[in-house]
């Protein structure tokens, strides 16, 4: 093993949390009454089917950046609000609360830890420019970001795990994929990755039964990035 | 200024002398009388023409590393040694000398005080990996590597440094490139970017007459990259 690379959105950092924070300042600040946590999970809700469309051949590839912004409107109407109504610069800083997700207690430590011994950095649908202002803000010590902008891939298409460890020079079989996410981590599988599980329990907020339970077997299991570190 | 990018072979790392610790070594274990420096200086001698052929469309984009190995046969011909005579792992193996140049004393420092308020990474004819092993070597502390290999071209073409701007979600005026050759210097101005001239007069070994002086004005002219971080 050469290399641990990262799933972000949920496994590095607490997008729910961040997203919420942006939207609660966003509704603060145009008077509107907003259920922060909701609008998030609304939004989070059609990344998937954003990406679906992508994936499928149905449109070429677009950065995560515009897909976001455009999930973003629908995500307005939604909740009753036209989003002719913000001007476009106010709805792009908005979008930009992707950028500046807070990583969880244990992701700066357990990843310095990492750092010493692996080539850390992550392996996300995210894209560079997104990921670079996460890792600046957040303090992330990634020794490379190879955004989904560079593969022009979405996770979990094979690609998108191998381009990565083509560029690093390596095989798949000298990377480990990190994720909280089991699909993530059964697609990194079949693309020859190496697969670890990390346990978060409360990314889509709290009191979710089932959230952070891994029904499959992985070749790690842990619960922070701290006790993968200390097991690798 | 947003970010700082630096070219890499000569302004940020002394090649020569790494390159040719490596070929004196190799010599070492094959009972060979090789003039090191002179070998380091004829195997850099074919890093221009040979991506000539990238850059004019001759033949399509190949990663650094590939150049290197395929000019590697052509210096062992120049000392009069055929490259048959090692095994491809042998000279796979000298190729990686390119992966692990020593910093020059002030790079670390610099790049360190530099990333407090700017996006620092390599801009370099390097592919990934190489940049990549370089970093982790030699502590290079970069917020994000994008090879060559990420735009597929090499500078002094304009693709080289608009499709990194690109990727970094800025815009060219908002990137300083620092450089210790003024050809690179031109093509960065050309392409939008600020450009500031790193002297480095021990690039090509002691006492080369002219080597390190700009003859061009140019954003910034330093000595050091710790000098451009107490400038920026």
């Amino acid at each position: 093993m050469k290399a641990v690379l990262f799933d972000v959105f949920g496994t590095v950092v607490d997008w729910r949390t961040g997203v919420a924070g942006a939207v609660s300042r966003f509704a603060g600040e145009h008077g509107l009454e907003l259920d922060a946590g909701a609008f998030a999970d609304a939004w989070r809700s059609r990344y998937v089917p954003g990406m679906r469309r992508v994936i499928s051949g149905e449109r070429p590839f677009v950065p995560l950046d515009m897909l976001h912004r455009e999930n973003l409107d629908g995500v307005l109407e939604e909740f009753g609000l036209h989003p002719g109504r913000f001007g476009p610069a106010v709805l792009d800083e908005l979008n930009r609360a992707w950028h500046f997700l807070p990583p969880w207690p244990d992701s700066v430590a357990g990843i310095t830890a990492l750092k010493r011994d692996y080539i850390v950095g992550p392996l996300s649908n995210g894209n560079t420019s997104l990921l670079l202002d996460m890792a600046k803000a957040g303090g992330l010590p990634w020794d490379l970001i190879l955004g989904s902008d560079v593969s022009k891939a979405y996770k979990p298409t094979m690609e998108a795990y191998r381009r990565p460890a083509a560029m690093l020079g390596l095989e798949p079989g000298e990377i480990m994929l990190a994720a909280a996410h089991e699909a993530d981590l059964a697609a990194a599988r079949m693309a020859g990755l190496a697969a670890a599980f990390i346990s978060r329990p409360l990314e889509q907020g709290p009191g979710k039964p089932g959230v952070g339970v891994a029904t499959q077997s992985w070749d790690l299991s842990v619960s922070s990035i701290t006790e993968l570190a200390g097991l690798l």
